[in-house]
């Protein structure tokens, strides 16, 4: 992560997933981490003393607001936020549409308030605690099945549409984000298809060598990171550096 | 509305407000028009016997059942289900935001539940009701601001979040209903700046002749959807007929 700087502190939210710990394990590694907060609703146990823990439930705003203090506190400006929660199926009433006679009030909502509502708030606390003297970035995992024009299988509504809200936010966070914080960015990512607990059941069809680990996916997006400039901000990238349309 | 052929059955969603009162209205103006099935939360009178009414709240799923198997039962085989409902501001807790710092949990998901859910799940229960036959569409006002690629002034966060999930509910609906029924269309549609309650208290800086009245909003729509078919199903038109992107 040469372009954030020597010393640069991170924030990984969603710490406890796949994703999420496979972005501390891999910051962890980098030498030019300064600090780094994990944040999860439950404690992954790191076991290295750089990585400190702190409770965030993405659905409760109280803990986001305490989150957000604690990593300035310990921190000091934060140079690296990633959201890498995301809720597809939760075991319960949320499971992947695969036709509109499955649409369910609660399902849609509540796949909107962990995958939209809940980055939009973290952004609204951490945005003003983003370093204004060199770059620094707010990203936020969403998914290509998130692009709507990219759209020619369908299904999945409940997801889809709030993975295409998340990126909405943060477009609209990038403009107010570029008038208060020009050296900062923030992007919309799509890790790929990542064997993780999220996409398991839905791996089948994956092309070969396309199933990423998580630290690899972590790796690829960790290097768009470094290449991205406030220039960039607002768009979403995959994880090989391409443009996505929305 | 010549597309739609000799006695066609139209049903709109959100009667009472300007635009989908305007709608109404137009339609009734239409010697094509066969029946009509007015929806809305309160009953707005239309005092012609065509224009029956049906109590329908987008955010009680049990009122969309009951109007879909109402318009069914008087109507038969729907050609053009218009829903023209939408939430920006409802004098309480929904304002549009200004800034990141008025992003609030329960306006974000009380957008979502009237401009996104509410349509979904309008989708589920009269999709299936559209004539098999010939054309019919199902059209959604979305509203431009709900373009994310088109987003360059920010601000509105809960309101374009909703919107764009609007856009992606629609263009997956599209997907599906193009196997099941390949005669009919699904868009969203963006009615221009019409001067209703729902845009008054932002009409400032609209330009000259931009500012349209419900009935030639209506109009313009009732056009671009006279001339869309399948192959155009899953796109978002303007009113003036000029694709947005997504």
């Amino acid at each position: 992560m040469k372009s954030f700087g020597q010393g640069f502190n991170a924030v990984v939210v969603g710490a406890s997933g796949g994703l999420g710990r496979a972005f501390v394990e891999a910051l962890l590694g980098d030498p030019a981490l300064g600090g780094l907060l994990a944040c999860s609703r439950s404690d992954p146990g790191f076991g290295d003393p750089r990585a400190a823990w702190q409770r965030l439930d993405l659905e409760d705003e109280a803990t986001i607001a305490e989150a957000a203090k604690a990593a300035e506190a310990r921190l000091g400006p934060l140079h690296l936020v990633i959201v890498a929660s995301g809720l597809l199926h939760d075991g319960a009433g949320l499971q992947p549409e695969k036709t509109w006679r499955a649409l369910e009030a609660e399902a849609l909502e509540r796949a909107y308030k962990v995958n939209a509502v809940g980055p939009a708030l973290l952004a609204k606390h951490v945005l003003p605690c983003l370093d204004r003297g060199r770059k620094s970035a707010f990203a936020v995992l969403t998914a290509r099945v998130g692009s709507i024009s990219d759209n020619r299988l369908g299904g999945w509504y409940a997801y889809r549409a709030s993975k295409a809200a998340a990126n909405m936010l943060v477009r609209t966070l990038s403009i107010e984000l570029a008038r208060r914080n020009p050296a900062a960015l923030c992007v919309a990512l799509h890790p790929g298809t990542v064997d993780t607990a999220l996409s398991r059941p839905f791996q089948r069809g994956v092309p070969d060598g396309k199933l990423f680990s998580p630290a690899g996916s972590a790796g690829h997006l960790l290097e768009v990171l470094d290449r991205l400039g406030p220039d960039d901000s607002g768009q979403f990238f995959a994880w090989d550096g391409q443009r996505i349309p929305f």
